[in-house]
């Protein structure tokens, strides 16, 4: 007997039909000898129509009543859920965020955990009866309702498995897995039977919007076991999904590379002509934070003649406004030659935790680059990523080329 | 400075402009220097959503999550209001009936209030912030979200009055008071300035939905002063409203008679030729009880030859199944000559605490039917209101005819 946390997301609780197919996939951990407990979000849609109303009567909602509203979309849910698995002869019981008792911080509409209490919920698995919890909700010390941010059912699941020390926390989405990279870009792109909590957060950030990143740190710091499923394949035929495991866990057979992440949303900024003094890129950089415009990539190199260029990325929405104030204020400020920008540019990234000890990865990925014509404009790694920046309209080509350069399109060993 | 608890229905806060109305409303006795506890419903229509939902996946859903789906709505408006109030520059907090914390039984579903911690409410109200409470949810004692039933913002609104020894609780609705009958068949009906709760029990009973019953019992045994109001009204214009008194507060100049009520939805059955003895009329009436089918007059008449008939009105939509029951068992069990039933009936009541001092009420008000041709099938008295059933096409006139044979249509003293 296991005890298994599953998340199920919006669409996967969208109509009452797909509630009770919910239900039925539950009831089937259920009778297959397994503890199980379940979050939910709220059904699609409902989450966005809830602000609606909020910002039809204030522009920017006060953030504890924002949380009273919001957190309405995942009760409904747990209750429509519980009803479905007593309709099928399931033993069943709701718990708001507040009921179970999952304590936050005060930080409405993005409030941490703090702890879970397990006690009722133990009471019920140990009476047979499947737990189901209102995800993305919580309570803070005084009662109030408080809400954990968007996609935080994903970190309510993860949470739980850690309070509860699940076997397994198994997060439904509308896909069957981590892909090495997005399949209608490469149909050859194929689901990863593992991947390590590193490069999982690599790639969510790089824009594989499986999971949501909070919940891969979680369960990267209290190593739960992650598993992500899809809640639309039929009953009996369900893959394995992928499994998000420790560095350690790793099958020594894994290739060095595990996917190809990439971002359309990019556009770069360079200051040209900076004084090469000690300061410049905090004054440039401090003075684009400040206005709220999140930078990426940031790249330096040596200078000249006592002058250098400053690079970095920004999200593509904020380029406009992160240029008129580099150009309007900034320049001036340091005694900058002139601004350039470019919003038609995209970056590709290899993931892989192998490259930590497979040195020349970065140059293998050079060359498959330059065989295909395409030019870098921009080089950053970390440990386990290297990723580049380049024209937009080579996204596709780039991609394509080095999932088949890392050897991605041929099955796993 | 007062204590005003001030209760708005679901078309009140329909949406969000009339929740902005709402909040103008409520800033406007705030102002005024009053303490204000806000009780609201779900917005007109989602109660029913939420049902629906339910019943799409529970033909009778399960009371414990019922509760947790339907008490959202209400969870939803608080939030909503309390941004409206803090947009207009208001103090305002919301809180759910579990935050309050309203403790009630556990009978899901029509739960009844135990007691109030009025505690954290006092705090607000004493830090100049109007209090915001979801109207017809509680907890029980372990925590279990509950419902008090179909209108439970009204016995909210006045138990949270009573709790808080509020100086008057306030039901805004569609109608700018109580009226001494329906102003769509008697255009000359008037808004009563005041009205009894007993008469008000019997005028709500018959059918005048300006409020719940277990309401008006609520606020008369506890002694809450309750005005009904429209909360359409534009703000500088409105009227007075009802108000509910204990009868001792009366006017001695009060009419007689407050209101003639009455009730379309009626049906009528009769026994016939019922052997006159012992435990006859609970052998037909348990019968009826158990199949759940509600009895209003029931009538029995002095026997003749050792046989006697019984007479009992139920609701139309009860009628066939009634019907039924006698005629293929009850009949044959009792050894009943015949059954006859008729539904195209309906009742008319006139409504006064002063029939208690004015004998010949009753015969004033058969006089003005037998002089208006209309033919009286069953009559039934209480000691503030005397019932007559006619048939149906009589409905009109006989309301028209008892309004103008009690002096209603005139302007009151």
């Amino acid at each position: 007997m296991a005890l298994i946390v599953q998340k199920y997301g919006g669409t996967s609780v969208a109509n009452p039909e797909r509630i009770m197919n919910v239900a039925q996939r539950v009831a089937k951990w259920k009778r297959a000898g397994n503890q199980v407990v379940v979050v939910v979000s709220a059904m699609s849609g409902e989450t966005n129509r809830l602000i609606a109303l909020a910002k039809a009567i204030q522009a920017s909602p006060d953030p504890r009543e924002l949380d009273v509203t919001v957190s309405t979309g995942e009760q409904v849910t747990i209750g429509l859920l519980a009803m479905a698995l007593k309709e099928i002869g399931i033993k069943a019981r709701s718990y708001t965020g507040g009921q179970v008792r999952i304590l936050t911080d005060d930080a409405y509409t993005k409030a941490r955990i703090l702890s879970i209490d397990d006690q009722a919920m133990r009471a019920d698995l140990d009476n047979d009866t499947v737990v189901i919890v209102a995800g993305f909700q919580g309570v803070d010390a005084a009662g109030n309702i408080t809400t954990l941010g968007r996609g935080g059912s994903d970190t309510t699941g993860v949470a739980l498995a850690a309070a509860l020390k699940a076997d397994e926390c198994q997060i439904y989405t509308d896909v069957d897995g981590v892909y090495t990279t997005d399949p209608r870009i490469v149909p050859e792109a194929r689901r990863l039977n593992t991947i390590t909590f590193e490069e999982m957060l690599e790639m969510a950030s790089l824009g594989s919007k499986v999971l949501q990143i909070r919940s891969v740190e979680f369960a990267g710091k209290y190593k739960v076991k992650l598993r992500v499923l899809s809640s639309l394949e039929e009953l009996g035929k369900e893959g394995p999904g992928t499994l998000i495991t420790l560095e350690e866990d790793k099958d020594m057979e894994q290739p060095i590379i595990s996917g190809i992440a990439f971002s359309r949303d990019e556009a770069k900024l360079t200051v040209l002509g900076v004084p090469d003094r000690p300061g410049i890129a905090y004054q440039i950089l401090g003075a684009v934070a400040d206005a709220n415009i999140d930078v990426d990539m940031i790249i330096q190199n040596i200078g000249h003649d006592g002058s250098t260029d400053i690079s970095f990325t920004v999200n593509r929405g904020d380029y406009a406004k992160a240029l008129a104030l580099l150009q309007d204020k900034v320049k001036a400020q340091i005694g900058a030659r002139d601004i350039i920008g470019d919003n038609k540019i995209c970056k590709v990234s290899a993931v892989g935790v192998g490259m930590r000890s497979h040195p020349g990865i970065a140059s293998q990925m050079f060359r498959a680059l330059s065989e295909d014509g395409i030019n870098i404009k921009m080089i950053s790694t970390s440990e386990i990523k290297i990723s580049v920046v380049v024209d937009e309209k080579y996204l596709e080509l780039a991609v394509r080329s080095l999932h088949k350069a890392f050897g991605l399109d041929q099955a796993a060993a």
